[in-house]
């Protein structure tokens, strides 16, 4: 259990070390990620369009492909130095419980009240609405950790956050309501009689618990019908990715600091948040050909949306109400298996990151939730920190590779981002330590079922 | 919301700088706390005696009234390493939002899966106890802090840990008892038919929900009958002050590297592991007469032992199974009220703070549940950490004190331990965000009651 006390165990840059500006990653993209298009005409989505949704400067992030670097508003880094940088820890003990010749190193972003690296967008979407002079915005949560940020990011700017939070989820975890209220959100079961669509959908299914995409419909209609409100998401769009790119260059600084060039570089994926995030400078250096690096995205089985979905325009809701977008995609029908990791279970991805899939700047592994279960159990073990289910498929890949280099003998160093904390996700740990939990790959026809809901848009 | 970027927000030492000796208070105290007695012989207890329960070096821990520094083992230094230095934090949005010419600094503890300073000292216990080669140890746990705490420890050495859950905690919350499990604790509710005590109290109290004094009871009995295991305890004791000094010096070292002296100094107190390891070095230089400072432990009034208890000999638990310390206590059949603070809910006090309390080298202040609250959510919403409630209680003085220095124009510095987070702790929450949580201070009849069951043992 000695470890070299030459080399620091955990590296936090400096305050002033926080980077100062985003990095946009699809200023570098030769090919860039295919525009959102309106449903209806087909035509790309302009920032006139999406203002009437989200923000006007996000719709303007949200569309620009040109500007690599973006600064960082003075109010969104000093709220960042509250809880940022987070640690890039080198796991000296889990190396040592594999046995590995392998060097890794987790950058983690569970250090704060939300949980996760969602903070990161929550407070500079939060801020972009303040400083339009919003008076709040409205949101869906379903797992509950962007809920949870966005309720923070609000309470800081002393906004209004409106939250509907899938029916079953708020039932379920009433600790993730209560925080989001102690922080001042109103947090309303979705779906609910305070949306027409909410009442619709009452009607004709009296006894539904919800789902993310009704969540997602009242959500909007409550944005665009109420005077001084937009609709804000944490997840799959270019505007999250680029707020998120803080992770990957936090990391890439820290790495530089210890002279430690990654071989590998490991996220798990659900919208694309963090991976996009963690990966893009590292991208960045591939597209302009200046390194290269094995990056592996890591999704569930019960929703492989990379590894088994197509790449075509879809909606990114269940329920039709949003722009449609091309990604690699189940349908927006697919309805995942009950993976306890409820940050994954999303049927598109990112545009970002599927046109870099596309193009082979990376890979995708699917994993199974009781390896992903037994890989967050030896690293809660080994390296203290119990680490939340959706993290803990970046830990199974990463444990996956450092046992391939057992075997070859390679030193190969990899890196793997360790999103957040599994503190509200006791229930699914029960499960595991009861060994009651189970695995489910969706068949072929599964699949299919979810395929037919793609819509032909003839493009 | 503008801060001042030239000075940081958070101050952490590095990784070298992790105090490698705990600090001894004890060795400068001129008045010695009184030691701890056989009840039956009233003779102080020798090593020897603590050893039946202790691990040998613990025991003699307990007893060196004379070694100002202690060297940290290695292996204890390299799992300090996993989640500390511990930052300090300067309080700008607090100061901001309270107006206060004050400048407000914490030490948060809770950046672990623990939730709290508790693994400061669980980890040096279970190293002992692995070092002695012992096969494991067993605990009591209420709140759940402390039996996460020791679960993490075990599980890095390698030792089995046995932990005694109130068994109203056991079936509220399930979640801590989950964390417990995850790092291979066996967690069973106490009183339960593993060992005698158990039996005979669930014979005479069919329904009971347990006490932390039974959970004791069961504890001490399953260490002694047990071949190769011991008790541990997570507050109270000298040895437990001496490991939680590392709170107080990377406190000192931190303000000395920012050239920060401060004025007041707060901590919660329950048994005392907290503020004891907080203001060590502090009171060090107060009785080496090198410095003053205005030290402020602050308790509940629903358990008030400093401020309304009788500073004599009593038993540390319910059961009358352990030595009798002179401390401040309520009684040892003390009942306290529900106060959702847990982990403050204890009868008596650590001998060696309520000496210096008596010696007047601290005062101390109590508040109200309520009030404790509405601290924390200004807290939360302010500085981004959703606090325990414990904790609060610290924020609830801190904030005081900055309110008066508002009052008078004085512009203080307060430093406050923020000792956890509150994340297991959101039915306490739900209730003040509900508007249902009540205040309860005992009346004079309620202590009588409680001072009562203080034997007379003629000293």
């Amino acid at each position: 259990m000695a470890t070299n006390q030459s080399a620091p165990y955990k590296v936090y840059l400096e305050e002033n070390e926080i980077p100062k500006q985003w990095y946009n990653v699809r200023a570098d993209m030769k090919n860039k990620p295919a525009p959102l298009l309106n449903p209806a005409t087909l035509k790309p989505m302009t920032v006139d369009d999406l203002s009437a949704v989200f923000c006007k400067e996000l719709a303007e992030q949200e569309l620009n492909n040109d500007d690599a670097y973006i600064p960082i508003p003075e109010e969104i880094y000093n709220f960042y130095k509250m809880y940022r940088p987070s640690p890039l820890v080198h796991a000296e003990f889990l190396e040592k419980a594999l046995d590995t010749p392998a060097h890794i190193y987790y950058k983690f972003e569970g250090n704060n009240t939300s949980g996760s690296h969602k903070l990161n967008s929550a407070i500079a979407q939060a801020y972009y609405a303040k400083k339009q002079g919003l008076k709040g915005v409205t949101t869906e949560t379903g797992a509950g950790q962007w809920g949870t940020a966005l309720s923070m990011a609000c309470s800081f700017f002393d906004l209004d956050c409106k939250v509907y939070m899938v029916k079953v989820s708020y039932e379920q975890k009433p600790f993730r309501r209560e925080v989001m209220r102690t922080y001042g959100a109103s947090v309303t079961p979705s779906p609910s009689d305070t949306t027409e669509i909410g009442r619709k959908i009452l009607q004709e299914h009296p006894g539904t618990t919800g789902s993310l995409g009704c969540a997602i419909s009242e959500a909007v209609e409550v944005a665009v019908g109420t005077e001084g409100y937009r609709y804000v998401l944490g997840s799959v769009l270019n505007q999250v990715l680029l707020h998120q790119s803080i992770i990957g260059l936090e990391t890439k600084a820290a790495l530089d600091k210890l002279g430690v060039k990654p071989d590998v570089i490991i996220g798990c994926a659900g919208g694309g948040s963090n991976l996009g995030g963690l990966i893009s400078p590292f991208v960045g250096e591939k597209l302009r050909g200046e390194a290269d690096y094995d990056i592996i995205a890591v999704e569930p089985a019960s929703c492989p949306s990379l590894t088994r979905g197509k790449f075509v325009y879809d909606f990114c809701d269940t329920g039709m109400v949003t722009p449609i977008a091309k990604m690699y995609t189940l349908g927006h029908d697919f309805i995942p298996s009950a993976n306890h990791a409820g940050g994954l279970r999303y049927h598109g991805m990112s545009p970002v990151l599927s046109q870099l899939y596309a193009d082979g700047l990376m890979r995708a592994v699917s994993v199974e939730q009781t390896a992903v279960f037994e890989a967050a159990e030896l690293f809660a073990r080994t390296e203290g920190t119990l680490p939340a289910p959706e993290s803990s498929h970046a830990i199974r890949a990463a444990i996956d590779e450092a046992l391939k280099c057992k075997e070859t003998g390679e030193e190969k160093t990899i890196v793997f981002g360790l999103t957040g904390t599994g503190y509200f996700d006791m229930v699914a740990y029960e499960k595991y330590n009861n060994g009651e939990m189970s695995d489910y790959i969706p068949t072929d026809a599964d699949l299919e079922k979810g395929f037919s809901s793609i819509p032909d848009f003839g493009i």
